[in-house]
């Protein structure tokens, strides 16, 4: 059955990353998509990141002019990656016959914070926007960026922002959510690491939240997290075919899975924090600290003993500096706490919305890991996620057997916790 | 004698070109002239190009893209390089030491007409710059663009529109106008064609505004408008040294040279329309075509003899499509006139303030070209200006010939008739 939520809709943001817009032919591509939906009679916005690697160049150009780069000029900078994807898209739907016309994000209006190179939408004035559209123009709208009204400075919404900005731009327009990539949809598991590895038709918000965040990278988390609060259906699907791909969203009949997919990720660092001392405001101390420098955390952990804690928490490499920041900081509270980064270890997470109620899951994962004799060196779990932190090296073989011991593979058979 | 206009006046406008931002190391190089400007105790805006042969790139991206890119996504598309260049020096303006903020040309108030890649500048309101130089920052304003109040889209200003950028910022700020490019100032001829061409200290907006018209590359025709519209003195000088360059201004008690400059050009096309109409509104019929195409026009010339006249005009290169369609359109009116294109011939130009009472300077001219056997096409002159249309493969020789003939590489009798 394939879902069809807000059939009644008339308005589509289709949003297509860097990969889709590396280079003018599929730039073209893209265009094509855009104006075949808008000749099927929608009103059509697209936003698009910027083409294939170019952030990461204007990134290392920043680096070799100057060693810690201004964040404000950095927001400028990298926002013109977006803007030039952009254009070009508009360029190409010009020549197949329908009108387009380009936006910044402020031109846009999507407005957000001043924290610059992270930035948080606050809202979105689309005025321009709906302007257009009423004029029959398919709109694109550049991705990751938008302006803050305090300073009216430029700024950008860090990584995967493009993602944000089309589930943002879909709730303020009352439109469905298309987000293209270059995978066909959200998986069971990785398919480059399991090959039997099925595409899911359907999952939840909350699901999706939890395989975000551990490891799948079909849609950013904060994606998913603005479109659940929103109760915007995001259509995560293949820029390369007409195909359905995955519908995230809530569809309260439908019974839920016990075990959806397995994720992992290797591209974390555990930071182990000892001697804590153990008395109310420990924690905050060191999370303060912590998001006062806009780290990411992941997964959290606090062993509580004796007269001391241990705290553990693991970031994204790119965060890795501002964490070690965030630490040296909290110690003028804590006292000094010993700190340790583990970098060899990877994560991988069993997600599903239906194991709240199988308290089985845990032990047959944690059974077959044994049975693969792979060490677990940290358990986390959530209401609808288990993970479990092991040897880089092992998460691959890790990701396979459960995956098969979860019988994700098999369409009849699908999550069944055995 | 050194000229120091405006010495009371506390803000200057410095331009740099692309070539003088075309790496990292540069990009520190002009930071580091800002911030010596501003350590100097002068409120400092400093306006850039787009790096090396950014535009140049952006544009063949949009034409891989679309056959006729759009004109307004043009402008969105081709506006982000200057922004990536302002950035970029301001973030190393930050590692020098003193605060600097980068503006776009819309945050920068340069409000233009609404004709895109080839917009004019209306007015600028600078708020946002004087408030950051109130606050004492290096303010950095991307050149090349602005913004249409009617529209609210971005626009470009065409090639060069950076150094119109800077004379039009200069004139609003009350400032001076320095202007920064890989040669030391304006010579007397092309240095690379004459090695014994020299220097000029000074010269006047008229002369300027002939030289850049007949082939001087320094600055730029619509600049030196500008600047003479709005008496902003221009000092053209090198990036790389800080040796004094050459100030254009008006300077009434001076002496005026008879010749100032042999100037060339071979990048230029001549259109001749035989059997036009000798009637009124001829003429008008095919300029008014011209104009409509945004042609810039060089030289015009019409011979009337009989009952049709010949109708002459050379267009820069990249405008001989535009040119083509305007002779096209202009054909409904005049009837069937017949077009010739003639792409071997290049234009020398003797410019000199003084010549407009010295007539025996064109007499020795063509006396000196026709003694090295050197064929005239056409004739055209200007109060101050005598412009010759030769074969191009003559064109070197002749610039070396008349700068030889009227004594320019000699300080002492500059400029002398003979």
């Amino acid at each position: 059955m394939q879902p069809e939520p807000n059939a009644e809709l008339d308005t589509v943001v289709m949003k297509f990353g860097g990969s889709s817009v590396a280079e003018p032919k599929q730039i073209r591509h893209v265009a094509q998509r855009l104006v075949a939906a808008r000749e099927r009679g929608l009103r059509v916005v697209g936003t698009v990141s910027a083409m294939g690697s170019t952030t990461d160049s204007l990134l290392e150009l920043a680096r070799r002019v100057s060693p810690s780069p201004h964040p404000r000029e950095l927001d400028m900078l990298l926002s013109t990656g977006e803007r030039v994807a952009c254009a070009l898209v508009a360029m190409a739907v010009h020549d197949f016959g329908q009108e387009a016309v380009s936006f910044t994000g402020s031109q846009a209006g999507i407005l957000t914070d001043a924290v610059h190179t992270k930035a948080k939408i606050r809202e979105i004035t689309p005025v321009r926007v709906l302007s257009a559209l009423d004029d029959g123009k398919i709109v694109l709208v550049a991705g990751f960026q938008g302006f803050s009204r305090d300073t009216m400075d430029v700024t950008t919404l860090g990584r995967g922002g493009t993602d944000a900005t089309a589930v943002a731009l879909a709730a303020a327009l009352g439109a469905s959510c298309e987000i293209y990539s270059d995978v066909p949809g959200v998986f069971t598991a990785d398919p480059r690491m399991v090959p039997e590895a099925r595409k899911l038709s359907q999952v939840s918000y909350e699901e999706m939240l939890e395989m975000a965040a551990s490891g799948a990278r079909v849609l950013m988390l904060r994606a998913v997290e603005l479109a659940r609060g929103r109760q915007v259906p995001i259509h995560a699907r293949s820029s390369f075919s007409d195909e359905p791909g995955t519908w995230v969203q809530d569809a309260p009949g439908m019974e839920q899975p016990i075990v959806s997919a397995v994720t992992h990720s290797v591209d974390e660092v555990l930071f182990v924090l000892r001697d804590v001392p153990d008395r109310p405001g420990s924690a905050a101390a060191v999370f303060e600290a912590v998001a006062a420098e806009h780290v990411n955390v992941d997964t959290v952990l606090q062993n509580s003993a004796l007269e001391t804690a241990e705290l553990s928490f693991s970031v994204p490499l790119d965060d890795v500096p501002g964490a070690r920041l965030a630490v040296e900081r909290a110690r003028s509270t804590l006292g000094p706490v010993a700190l340790e980064e583990l970098a060899d270890l990877g994560t991988v997470s069993l997600v599903g919305a239906g194991m709240r109620s199988h308290p089985g899951v845990a032990a047959k994962m944690f059974r077959t890991l044994a049975d693969d004799e792979i060490n677990i060196s940290l358990i986390s779990t959530s209401p609808i996620k288990i993970t479990v932190m092991i040897p880089r090296a092992d998460v691959e073989r890790a990701v396979r057997a459960l995956h098969a011991a979860f019988g994700l593979g098999d369409e009849a058979t699908a999550g069944a916790a055995g």
